[in-house]
């Protein structure tokens, strides 16, 4: 068995919404394909793997120096012992190779995209879906037959006013989701309380099913200001107030901010996670992780994070990664972590997962089929399928 | 005054060589040119930038985000208040719009040849060596007329025994140079010890003369084990032991290893450096730090770097970058850094400095001409005029 080519292609994502840091205008992803010589129903089997927004496409990555390594690796070299599967180890090691330490930004994505669809082309030779594989192999209990999923939306966009924002968080309820977040830190602060006020009058009240999130954009003292304005609504989570590498601001926040925080998108390997947990003050009882397989060199690396997570005192339950992708609902359902971000409303086709699996209370099943299930997402899996065909 | 055209080419700097980590059979370097409306001598002012040696060229991320975002803004939010240069703060803005905080790599080093580009440009326009430019604006003391640099060499190399390495190491000295640097790490310890032994014997048996470069392949007890082996040679470094994200493995050797360490080369934004400043239990008196800003956002953040330093209690002559290049030579001599690294024998036509400026007692001038001098280095000035002649 062996990978007999790799497509790649970038593609925008781009959307006219703001968060306190960036706009999406011009957002890209990378979308590839690996394809291999196994065969099942007379086709080849075919890797999916793509990028989540917030970083862009990685395509000069992966044309001058990821895919070219892999396709140049002795075939041997990339299969598991068995000799019956692709190994996404040894897979990461080859894609590794000749690649300093430290630096971990860009391509970490280039990485991330091949590694998720290695392991959609595993999981489909193996015949299984992802989520039991990963449960068989590095897991430590059942699997979630159900994950918890929140709406991520609340962005900033021109025009938009607070009957807009109740009107989209609504339709978020009305699909399903208890919990849903929003962006601060784009106005001022007496601007984001009326939103955040506005919203949870949606939420009958509850702003234990609010998050927010700020994007890194605030130093101490903004941070501590918002804090202070927002303690009494008792929100879901207070989502990376300062720059995601100040760990020390963390520490300060975290001392100061009664209820729990987010943080972690913006971390893309596992050195940088330890850092977090041992220099920002997190509180493992009650705070939230975000890293994103997708964004952080993939699975592979997501098992050593995980085991930093494990080291540190820190459940995978307080894990609910970033991204809003079908990659990560496996990693929540077969590893036990806390959950996943969705976006129902943004980043077509990626956001929102299978096509006719609702949101029910809050939580989403995963479809029972080999691999990532892309097949079940229609208008994803189109655009899948035209990087190869 | 206005950019007209940027141009930009991926060369290989590939070599047999190899540290602890990587080898270098691949790499490769991005050379930019930014041609500008500025007329000298009846022909267009052009700023040339590249980056050094460890990480690979940015061609991707240049084409698809960087020189683009900088070709579409607006000539106007380029410039100086007074109208008469290019405003590197102004473009580095413009270039990191869109970006997300956090995940340095990469993009640093797309960002960091355009800077480089960019301040080689300003410098010819206003007529002035880049370091006198660099004292008059954001320096506290008189410019040095001379930089302290040593030879980077030592490399692991195919059949090289312990007569070439000295030999290589005689021929650095035969240079002009006092202090030399090798690798350690790529093989076991007792070689290892063999090799430093052999090149102390030709430093006059002086080990102070030494540096030793790990490549961040150590764990802690094998950093220890090194730190064991090295302290009586009183070295005059011992070099990224660790991994450079492991703040507290650094911490713990730096308790430890009673001599001078250095590391920072892959450390590529000023938040990562407060990092390593706040958690890595360096010593200000006697550590060295290497940050090399071709890799790492260029001259802008690396201003905002040494900021960093200073509210650290670190001098800026503590700092001694990586890379070999000329930028950090004007940086070193303008600022004030501690010096500079050299590759007299690979890395070509990066590797060193000005042609007919010969190294005595181990300093090296730079030729006062305006911009950065490449103009003075005629294997690596025809390369870089390679890319838009």
């Amino acid at each position: 068995m062996r990978i007999t080519a790799i497509y790649e292609k970038t593609v925008p994502i781009r959307s006219n919404i703001r968060n306190a840091y960036i706009d999406f205008s011009t957002m890209t992803a990378s979308v590839v394909a690996v394809v291999t010589d196994a065969v099942r129903d007379g086709r080849p089997i075919v890797g999916y793997g793509f990028n989540s927004n917030g970083r862009y496409g990685a395509g000069g990555l992966l044309r001058e120096r990821f895919i070219p390594r892999l396709l140049a690796a002795e075939p041997a070299s990339l299969m598991n012992d068995a000799g019956d599967n692709l190994d996404p180890h040894r897979i990461w090691t080859v894609l590794m190779t000749g690649e300093k330490p430290g630096g971990h930004g860009e391509r970490s994505v280039a990485v991330g995209v091949l590694d998720m669809a290695i392991w959609d082309a595993v999981a489909k030779i193996a015949q299984k879906p992802l989520y039991r594989l990963l449960a068989e192999q590095f897991g430590d209990g059942p699997v979630d037959d159900r994950v918890f999923v929140y709406a991520a939306g609340g962005y900033y966009q021109p025009g938009k006013g607070l009957e807009a924002l109740r009107d989209e968080m609504r339709a978020y309820l009305d699909m399903g989701y208890r919990v849903v977040k929003m962006k601060i830190g784009g106005v001022d602060l007496a601007e984001d309380v009326r939103r955040v006020e506005a919203v949870i009058q949606v939420l009958d009240g509850d702003g234990g099913r609010l998050a927010v999130d700020a994007n890194g954009r605030f130093d101490l003292p903004t941070a501590t200001a918002y804090a202070d304005a927002l303690a009494p609504y008792r929100l879901f989570w207070y989502e990376e107030a300062g720059d995601p590498l100040d760990y020390a601001l963390q520490a300060a926040l975290s001392q100061y901010y009664p209820g729990p925080m987010a943080t972690g998108e913006n971390l893309f390997s596992h050195q940088d996670v330890r850092n977090l947990l041992r220099y920002g003050g997190m509180h493992p009882q009650h705070d939230y992780l975000q890293f994103d397989c997708a964004l952080s060199y993939g699975v592979v690396e997501y098992l050593r994070t995980l085991s930093v997570l494990k080291e540190q005192g820190w459940s995978p339950r307080r894990v609910i990664p970033h991204g809003g992708h079908q990659l990560s609902l496996h990693l929540a359902a077969g590893l036990g972590l806390g959950g996943n971000e969705s976006y129902p409303g943004v980043f077509q086709p990626f956001g929102g997962f299978a096509d006719g699996y609702h949101i029910v209370d809050g939580y989403v099943r995963l479809p029972d089929t080999p691999g990532i299930g892309f097949e079940h997402k229609a208008a994803l899996y189109a655009l899948l399928k035209s990087v190869h065909e």
